[in-house]
């Protein structure tokens, strides 16, 4: 079934039941929405795109894009330490679009807005020739002059990770048919990690006051690094036995040893990467508690301007891309 | 000369300078921006999404895009009487693009943040097959309880429209070639309507605790009316002999009587239309002097649920389209 519903149609039927909750969204009726930042809080805004054939799969169905789109933009609030509060959705439609299509990505988006604690607030809603493309920008809150950021990292700083690492990459491959082998729970999970990515939401807020310097895992765990290194103007090492890996991430490696490479590489993690002094051992454990995650220590801040992966034996390893690059 | 800069290149180039002014983008280095809202205003927002070949001419020059994307936004923000503030900007570039592309695109955005006091505090650009496709949240302020609204309009009401109303969908068609034989002046200034629409600002925030119900009109005339009656539960009738046509606008229908249908239907006018009780017509004198920006009479607001326009004869004229829909 082809599109039978005019944009206004559309909008009515599908996109302003998800902005019930927030009054100044005035069921997307008019020219704008008029919201509240409550007082000595900032506002937080992240604004991400997904392209059809380039960020996620053609054959990927409604409800993994509405997944991956809004916790895309949820991973690099919690990378800030924000609480979710609005979004605006863009979406450029394509003519082979269905009305079935929407309904499943609107239901998707308000199981994740029940989740989160985040609602719809407005948006734009186009024709395309395709690509399919769809553009959230995000809101959130935080204290004011408490938000994390990419920059605070100190030489000595120790360098933790949360979740594990890799399975995204490692999903994708299985998406598209590689790891034939794999045992069939592990697939499954490498490719719901792929496909419905966890943000770390209260992780972020946990990590207010505590830490020195964050960036969630998207481009890849050596390019973030590499990132949060350039912003902090440091270098840092890290220990490749360290890195957390899922049990399906294990047994994938085992299968294809070379696929170490994603996990350094391979990005879409939206695990959050930071930096603490050394006192954060300790906090560690209650913060891994309160937020059912675990944290792992994976290296070390040090002088010199690079990031250096160091191999089981002690001898540094080739990275053989910096990272996920869009050109 | 196709694309030879990354995008963290491109980003620091082009965009990162545009993000100057405002701490709180990090230069665009970080997850997301964090955002000071002032004490007793709220915050307003609005997104627009622009696709070539549907929104804009693939000939179209990237000054124009510029333009076009930003203060079609901008005049969103008027619509509720916000002051600008800032914005995000989602690219889906496409393989054919320049960097001298950038370079006027962001040249253009620099002098129009100048203009009507925005500035860029974040983004996303990712790759596409195209078409080229662009996406922008513009953030403004108002204060708490005053935003203007279309739901407001009363039995009884004036209805006013601001400069001059068809210009633009005139200087659609002067783009692809039609009114040849109108004068080159004239062609110029609808052409310029067209791609450079004027958003207006001042006299949104002019607008505040002096009118019922506001809209901008970018859908067409008896479009955007139309919506202003919905959601005012109410009806609206208009005299066409009254509304406001530019010399260019008056000279083209001249020329092809039949373009009427444009002035009517015509949309991307971005001129401001609203309702107000007869103590308004005082006012409108000084508002005007104060904002440069014409304002005219057009009609009432009437019991009757419908969308009527009358003639010169005072016979109803029948609407032939009732206005832009993106399906």
């Amino acid at each position: 079934m082809t599109m039978q519903l005019s944009e206004f149609e559309l909008i009515k039927t599908y996109f302003s039941p998800l902005s019930e909750q927030t009054e100044g969204a005035f069921n997307l009726t008019d020219d704008a929405a008029v919201l509240e930042v409550p007082v000595e809080q900032s506002l937080v805004v992240t604004t991400d795109t997904l392209v059809e054939g380039i960020h996620f799969l053609s054959e990927d169905g409604p409800k993994d894009i509405a997944a991956k789109l809004l916790r895309v933009s949820l991973s690099d609030l919690a990378a800030m330490g924000a609480m979710p509060a609005y979004y605006s959705l863009a979406i450029a439609v394509t003519p082979f679009m269905s009305v079935e299509w929407f309904k499943e990505f609107s239901q998707n988006l308000a199981a994740d807005q029940a989740e989160f604690g985040i609602t719809l607030i407005g948006g734009d809603t186009v024709s395309t020739s395709g690509p399919l493309t769809l553009s959230l920008t995000a809101m959130g809150f935080v204290k004011t002059g408490t938000a994390l950021r990419r920059s605070g990292a100190c030489i000595g700083d120790d360098i933790w990770v949360s979740g594990s690492i890799g399975d995204s990459a490692l999903g994708l491959k299985v998406a598209k048919g590689e790891f034939d082998s794999l045992a069939a729970e592990n697939k499954d999970y490498l490719l719901s990690r792929y496909r419905r990515p966890l943000p770390r939401t209260l992780l972020g807020q946990e990590l207010i006051n505590n830490v020195h310097s964050v960036i969630d895992v998207s481009d890849g765990l050596v390019a973030d690094l590499g990132h949060i290194c350039k912003t902090s103007d440091v270098g840092a090492k890290i220990l490749m036995g360290t890195i957390p890996l899922s049990v399906a991430g294990k047994e994938a490696i085992a299968i294809k040893p070379r696929s170490i490479d994603l996990i350094l590489s391979g990005g879409d993690d939206y695990e959050l990467l930071f930096t603490a002094d050394s006192t954060f051992q300790k906090l560690s454990k209650i913060i891994s508690e309160r937020t059912n995650v675990s944290l792992t220590k994976i290296g070390t801040i040090i002088k010199t301007k690079s990031v250096c992966v160091l191999d089981l034996n002690g001898k540094r390893y080739p990275v053989s891309k910096a990272g996920y690059t869009h050109f």
